[in-house]
């Protein structure tokens, strides 16, 4: 005991501040520890997950199959050839979920692609067969694909197809209609139609031919670019639509199409700030997915929202959703809207977020601060905050406002658990009445309580193979 | 004095260091104040002209007057008709010199120029006109143009013509070639030449019909984007070249000139991300004219270098050029060059520092650190320093990464003498030998010696202001 009041006191504290100030106080130095308890209910299954002997061996091969992955576009044609969709069947972003409890905007671009297939006359009609449950529904997540917002593909949507060269893996996604009234945001309207139409009869065809031209497009090098210009690969992808349109001009052009044409798509595309984000969407889904079903990973592979909840799978718990309702993003509106008028998060397009991008790359689009809310420190302090629940950063995505630190990447389940930091989101908001379109922008965070449910079904998993240790926890 | 014992003591510290060190030894709080003496022999200058009852007025105008120009590329055409340039006149960067004293890159950019003219038909012919004092050689800046590295205009070169809509002020700038071996760099082998007759027969006559089509293209908007994508308009144009590109394409493609050279026009263009530094750099112009000649202005509006001087004008002292030996920048070589290859500063392309971009924007433009050499942090405190030498924060062109503050634009002599801190220049670097081309990229700044010239001129022309007023010291 002497030898403690010999010298300096080493005081580190953890947990509330009291007893630290109170030391200070006595101008002894304190280093105090960010901790705090693990989330309510969690510290048994986290003991469990954190001594399964698999997990750390696992973490690291999800995580060097996720930077691994190579994202190219390779051609560009309709769903019903590229995912084999047949009339009435649609895709939808997020978890499986019903016309019955599908939200607004969900319900809206349901009525718009149905009118827009030729199958009903009008949205009335279309309501009327979905209600009667005579379209096939299932999430885009389960057919090698994503979509933003409503996520909804229909067999005449043309679609990107990616693929990563080393393993031939593939992701799809349709093309970007813009903003305000638009299918994805559940607007159904006659302009949102006619547009679908030109995008299928028009851009889609010439998109194909420019890319058969070119040859692959490197998507996941222009997202590199990206995060060194300001994009964030969410909200912001600015700099993406305008390489991209830079890579395919020449064969564009040299496409043979009519010139006409061709002026329109590029003044469609060049108009369309967020025209890459579809591009964005598939290439870190395709990273995510060589991850996936490794035994033991506690790594999430996918964070999507149908609207009405919000799903995330897990590589060591295979295909299977962990669910909750979704919660609703607080932002920026647009016009006369307001928080009333905001639809719980939608979108399979968190699937950035999963992969480092979006709200974990803030700090590198200090801009999108303005459309989603906060401040450009907030945008730093969020994507430092990230690094805590985070496996790895992204040896290509590098943030220059960070001295060329990588993106934070790898969600752990157990991490987010120990340290009670959910993973940031930030995402468009769609009207919560369907037709209505775009409201605004925003910030979220996937519901807390899938996260325990994760963790519970990760530690069954490892169960047999902690309790064989029995030593394992007093060691 | 018995209340200095009383209280707390109130230490404020200038200048060297060393009582400050030994009053914090005693735990009393210091605050020091950053300052040194005026550079030497200055001080009766520099009173004269803080005197000067004219300067805050006239700043102030410089400054509005800066800040209020806008610059719209409103056409294409060859130099003969743009600036009257006839056959054997030849425009260079920087301040007025002689074949006799040029530079390596100059006299380079020079033959190379005779021979693209078809005035000479080899460079060793070319040599023998120009030392026999047969071509004309002026600076742009004396015609309302600007030139980056060598910053030679012959007259069959093609320049975009940027106009000012509320004044009509008007700048002029060539096309820019691409990186290597281009003539601005002094470069002049066979491909050099044939490059520039492409340029003249194709490009510049596609980008005439692009630019008629589609009407005047708001620079002065793109630079202000540019600064918010990771560009400072200096050695990175990288979402400026993109942007134009994007803005002109419908009307490239629908200019009925033939698709093979628009999808090469667009291949050259979208391969070279410096392309649009010759349209920042007429728009720094053009607003920097705008503040010239004001009596009493100590703002400079030049910075330019012909490769053996550097000059700079002043607002308040007319189209004198204040020259001294340029410095020669250090940075990052290309390739086997190193120091010993590098010439002397050079370029017209100063101007985008004067405005407050290029290495006054580091801050935006992080990833410049790789190309210039230096850190993330040493971009961000260029920029933080050189607002202790300008007069204002640049409204339109603002920084996310502080927050989203203006640009420092507005350099003062009486700053620059005041504070002993020289302007930043970050600048590609030509090889000293005619005919070699670029050899790196790197840092540099004005030579110190014309700052106190300057000074001297404004005083002189203050003086007698000054002298009116024979207490303005004393009270």
């Amino acid at each position: 005991m002497t030898g403690l009041l010999r010298g300096e006191p080493q005081v580190i504290s953890a947990g509330v501040g009291l007893l630290a100030d109170a030391v200070e106080l006595q101008a002894a130095r304190v280093t105090r520890v960010d901790w705090s308890p693990p989330m309510a209910g969690t510290a048994d299954d986290l003991a469990t997950v954190l001594r399964d002997p698999r997990r750390a061996a696992a973490n690291e091969l999800a995580v060097r199959r996720m930077f691994g992955a190579r994202a190219q576009l390779v051609d560009v044609l309709p769903a019903r050839d590229a995912l084999g969709l047949r009339p009435g069947e649609f895709l939808h972003a997020g978890p499986p979920i019903t016309w019955q409890r599908a939200s607004g905007p969900l319900r809206g671009a349901l009525l718009g692609a149905a009118v827009f297939e030729g199958i009903a006359a009008d949205p009335e009609t279309a309501a009327g067969l979905a209600e009667r449950g005579e379209f096939g529904l299932s999430p885009c997540h389960d057919h090698d694909a994503v979509g933003p917002m409503a996520g909804l593909v229909s067999p005449s949507m043309w679609v990107f197809e990616l693929a990563d060269p080393a393993t031939g893996r593939r992701c799809y996604c349709t093309l970007n209609e813009g903003l305000g009234k638009v299918l994805r945001y559940g607007a159904y309207s006659p302009e949102v139609i006619e547009r679908l139409r030109w995008m299928a009869s028009v851009l889609g065809p010439l998109l194909q031919a420019a890319v058969r031209r070119h040859g692959p497009v490197d998507v996941t090098a222009i997202l590199a670019q990206m995060v060194q210009m300001g994009d964030e690969a969410h909200n912001r992808n600015r700099t993406g639509t305008l390489m991209l349109l830079r890579d395919l001009l020449p064969s564009l052009i040299e496409s043979g199409k009519p010139s006409a044409d061709v002026a329109a798509a590029v003044a469609f595309i060049g108009g369309n700030d967020h025209f890459f984000l579809n591009l964005a969407m598939p290439a870190c889904k395709i990273a995510l997915d060589a991850a996936r079903d490794i035994p033991g990973s506690t790594m999430v592979v996918a964070m999507a929202r149908n609207g009405t909840d919000f799903g995330m799978q897990v590589s060591g718990t295979g295909s299977r959703w962990f669910t909750a309702p979704a919660n609703t993003p607080e932002g920026l509106f647009l016009g006369g809207y307001g928080p009333e008028d905001a639809n719980p998060d939608i979108g399979d397009s968190a699937i950035t977020e999963t992969a480092g991008l979006g709200g974990f790359a803030m700090a590198a689009a200090p801009a999108i601060a303005r459309l989603v809310g906060g401040t450009v420190a907030s945008a730093l302090a969020t994507t430092r905050r990230m690094y805590e629940i985070t496996l790895a950063e992204h040896p290509l995505l590098q943030v220059p406002a960070l001295d060329f630190r990588g993106l934070p990447a790898g969600i752990d389940v157990a991490l987010v658990l120990r340290t009670g930091i959910l993973p940031q989101i930030n995402t468009g908001m769609a009207g919560r009445v369907a037709g209505t379109g775009q409201v605004g922008a925003g910030l979220v965070t996937p519901p807390a309580e899938i996260f325990p449910a994760a963790l519970l079904a990760l530690a069954e998993a490892a169960g047999s193979l902690v309790r064989s240790r029995p030593d394992a926890r007093r060691s």
